[in-house]
């Protein structure tokens, strides 16, 4: 297990992130929903900006990002002397906490019920179901104000013709809806970064704790823009050969393998270079 | 139980025929359906002229139409001298056999199972929706491209999102799409119709042979008017107070109480004479 050298990170990197830098808004949700979703947890300001550098986002870019997260309630942040530190609201705090068990859960299992909502044509009627699939996030579309959830029928059905249901059978363009042509190459992409960066992980580990905390930033940052496309459906909603699941595997293994640092490291760490570790940059 | 005068009879055609006279076409259809539907049997161009009459149909318009159901495939005629006889063709039989059920039979069951079907965007399979919708005769539409049917889903299902069910919720749109405020309103006005010749048959029977014929053909006509325009359904489709099987029942007992005629003694009185029978006119 020899400490890969900088050219190692940033194959990583670049495996990950191919011509589509994450969005750096989202990037930093992703980092707080990562190492900063407890009550209380913070980030400081210099980790944030020597993780989105290592993520190769600019610091300005970063800025502005923290300032728009804060203004849409998302952050807060508190002055210590020269040093600004960062915490979700409870407002996304909770929105994290929703999208989590998505992200880092098992995959989903088949329900033993469906239920089917058709709202007529009535504003009434299409607005309560559109209210009623904001709210639940577990709905899928099968045309205009037509939409199936997993499980039995909700209590309140009223304005809706409702079928609930055990057999149902899944047509091509159905499948297409659920996966279009770019979400299938994303996923396949991401299978084969993931596949590259396992087989290569154990023998050339990250050399910091800011690296690390990088890496599962991004593995789970694209992960997240491939899972939370569609709601949790089993594998048959999907194309054939669809790797999703394998995809959740290889997150699930890539974190493991890369374990969520302690905070207080990872605030030494930040705090006392924002250059790469000496032993690294002696090797180039 | 004494005969009617005229006007009784006049009164139970005026009732179901209200100020919608029957279109001639689709009532010389009822009529075979109802006399002549089994193979070989026929009707003599002078019975049908006096039913029709009975009905208030002008003998022209009678001819016009026979002319086009004959075009239309629907009936064959034959010359024996100077009278025609008509008869079903194959299709006009198949096609008649096939509404019969639901217009003579009982009321439709709950089904245990419903199915639901949606066909994408693709006009392939809106087309063989549409085929399948027309070769079943049982389905309901729910919007755009989707169809509710009894039973168990269909053997191929390709191309289809499907859906099968037990439970299932019916609101108030679809009631309407089923049983739209004219329907309601006919169906409303056939049953107080036919409550009202019921309660007078028993004391006022037909005098004759052909108009018993002629008041079954416009009840079977009326209801079939009622029931055709939606599939086989049950109660909980229909608004709340929708008569419909009400008006099934009465239709019943009235057809039990005016029997089909034997065709042999209908054809002596059709030839006998073209006026109303003696004991009738004698009475004005």
């Amino acid at each position: 297990m020899a400490p890969q050298d900088d050219s190692v990170f940033q194959a990583y990197v670049d495996a990950l992130i191919r011509d589509d830098p994450p969005r750096v808004w989202s990037f930093i949700v992703t980092i707080f929903g990562d190492l900063a979703q407890a009550p209380g947890s913070q980030i400081s300001g210099s980790v944030l900006t020597r993780i989105t550098e290592l993520a190769g986002i600019k610091p300005e870019a970063m800025r502005v990002a923290i300032h728009r997260l804060r203004k849409d309630g998302w952050i807060d942040s508190r002055k210590y002397g020269r040093t600004s530190t960062y915490s979700l609201t409870e407002y996304g705090r909770t929105l994290s906490a929703e999208a989590s068990p998505r992200i880092y859960g098992a995959a989903a299992e088949t329900p033993a019920l469906w239920h089917l909502l058709i709202a007529g044509n009535s504003q009434d009627s299409a607005d309560k179901l559109l209210e009623l699939q904001a709210l639940s996030g577990s709905y899928i579309e099968l045309g205009g104000n037509t939409v199936l959830g997993p499980g039995p029928l909700p209590d309140n059905t009223a304005g809706f013709f409702a079928l609930q249901g055990t057999s149902l059978s899944v047509p091509d363009w159905l499948r297409s809806q659920i996966c279009p042509p770019e979400l299938g190459t994303a996923c396949h992409q991401l299978y084969t970064a993931l596949t590259q960066i396992t087989a290569h992980l154990s023998d050339t580990p990250a050399n910091s704790k800011l690296e690390a905390a990088t890496l599962r930033a991004l593995i789970v940052h694209s992960w997240r823009r491939v899972v939370l496309r569609h709601p949790a459906l089993p594998d048959f909603f999907f194309p054939p050969g669809w790797p999703g699941n394998k995809c959740r595997s290889l997150v699930q293994q890539l974190l493991e393998e890369l374990p969520r640092p302690d905070m207080d490291l990872l605030e030494q760490e930040g705090q006392t270079s924002i250059m790469p570790p000496a032993d690294v940059t002696m090797k180039d």
